[in-house]
């Protein structure tokens, strides 16, 4: 029998009804009966390290989980994590990057209603969860809806349909089916000692520009003891230049010191600067692409590579490489 | 013989390859010769009007597209307006508040790849639009990959991929099948005088949340002009208020009289704020609710409704109806 840690951290999976709306309790009885049954079929340690609405799950709290994870990863066969759905995405995102070499299955899941809930969604991701876990499946995924998504792949696309989570410009890694789990991605574990770098730097910022973004919002982050801009630029990778001139903007930030990581604000399909002259024009100003990357991934990434160096030629490196299939590269 | 306006605005159907790569020419042959085959079928009256990559959309040129279709209105069955893809979602939900009461058909459409590209998808999506404008369908659309989508509900999803709108969270309006447009809309078309309302803000910021974002940034954006906020929040409706307290910046920010209007960065389905203790946070600090709208949508109707007006309330009227199907009520 293999041998799992859950932690769970809060989110609406343990939420209970309160005078304030739902929030989140420790071990509600129905999570702890859910468990009951998956032991069943696997050893489970379970342990509450947080308790929280996953709104409210920052840097700290990552520091706190990758540890949590990186201690028991040698006594067990992998980790389950239950998270709130909101900011699940960016955790696995940064858990990707925290958990360096990760050669077991770090599993993440959730739900979209409170496992009390005769709708909830709770146990069938549970037990996906737990399937991916047994698979050996390698590295931090999501499982929701009876997908396995790469961690630094996943998306929440929906705030309230069950079918919340999408993998973004990457296969599924696995799907459950009546007949049991199919496993897609042939993943060849990495290679090397699993490390924990935790190291990160919480002065980025994220813009989405919207038409007629006025160039003055660059001056004021100037301003701000901001060491990374992620930029939602539009479509294929534009950005408007008359009248409100944004890329000499980007030019100042990038000569101030200041990391300009580029992405697109549609969900799907890579982003390329280099085929508009819209596009070229935040490259020539110095920008980093990155290329097909989620948001999510690529904002995680970057607080993650500002924790590891200060030098603008190296942030550029890291973004140039895959650590765990969060980009596609060629 | 229906008779349609044609308005082109630049964009990669017009694009041609320079030595900074794509970007717009005035009336390219191959977009002339498609006009040609389609005015068989139509009465095109062409007018350049714009030649721009749509990145450089802003709001002057969203009230001279509005302005020319308003002109021309009383004298053509419909219009269908060519522009670049990367903004035109924005376009078209703008047009939806600026052009009040909408009778006529008023068509966006576009292209992935150039039209002088033999896999450009330009004179498909060309042909879609005037048959949605034959068809008559009332109001703003965007016409795209054989999809007819409300223009308050379309979303660019895809840098690349030919299926590049997505209509959410409304039914598409019509589809083309190889035996013809089949139309789902029972569209009743508005009552009252058409009527041309330009008068907007542009003093308006989109801020997606990130975890951990600076509560600094708030101030920031309280000393710049900004009348309006949109705020993308997690998920259904969350924001962080441990240790980094974002609930107090938006009640200051309302109490120094800018309008806060939240919406999800989740694509799909509606952001509640009132299912989560976080997200009540929000709305007891006085914002505003965007329901199941767009984040183009919400942008826009409040850059429209700030042109409108100062009053806090009247914007928060505004924004609990709906003008033209842009947010579902009830």
């Amino acid at each position: 029998m293999k041998h799992f840690v859950l932690f769970t951290t809060g989110g609406t999976i343990a939420s209970v009804s309160g005078e304030d709306g739902l929030s989140p309790a420790v071990s509600p009885p129905a999570l702890v009966y859910a468990v009951e049954t998956l032991s069943k079929k696997y050893q489970i340690t379970c342990r509450n390290i947080l308790n929280l609405d996953s709104s409210n799950i920052q840097s700290e709290e990552w520091q706190l989980i990758a540890r949590s994870v990186f201690e028991v990863l040698p006594s067990c066969d992998g980790v389950v994590i239950t998270h709130g759905t909101d900011t699940m995405a960016y955790t696995a995102s940064m858990l990707t990057f925290m958990l360096e070499n990760l050669q077991k299955p770090v599993i993440l899941t959730g739900s979209q209603l409170p496992i009390t809930s005769p709708l909830s969604d709770a146990m069938g991701n549970l037990a996906t969860a737990f399937a991916a876990a047994e698979a050996g499946i390698p590295g931090v995924s999501v499982a929701f809806h009876h997908k396995i998504i790469r961690g630094c792949r996943a998306v929440k696309v929906r705030a309230m349909g069950y079918d919340a989570f999408a993998s973004v410009n990457a296969p599924l890694r696995a799907e459950v089916f009546a007949n049991g789990l199919k496993v897609y991605d042939s993943f060849p574990a990495p290679t090397g000692k699993t490390a924990l770098n935790c190291r990160l730097c919480n002065d980025v910022f994220l813009l989405k520009l919207i038409p007629g973004t006025n160039p003055g919002i660059f001056d004021m982050l100037a301003k701000m003891p901001y060491r990374g801009v992620i930029l939602e630029a539009f479509g294929a990778g534009g950005l408007h230049f008359i009248r409100r001139d944004l890329s000499e903007k980007i030019r100042m930030l990038v000569e101030k010191g200041v990391a300009v990581v580029v992405c697109s604000q549609c969900l799907y399909d890579s982003s390329d600067f280099s085929i508009y002259e819209v596009g070229r024009k935040i490259l020539e100003a110095g920008a980093i692409p990155a290329g097909d990357m989620t948001t999510e991934a690529a904002v995680t990434k970057l607080m993650w590579a500002l924790g590891q160096t200060d030098s603008p030629d190296l942030i550029r490196e890291i973004f140039a490489a895959s650590f765990a299939g969060e980009i596609t590269l060629g």
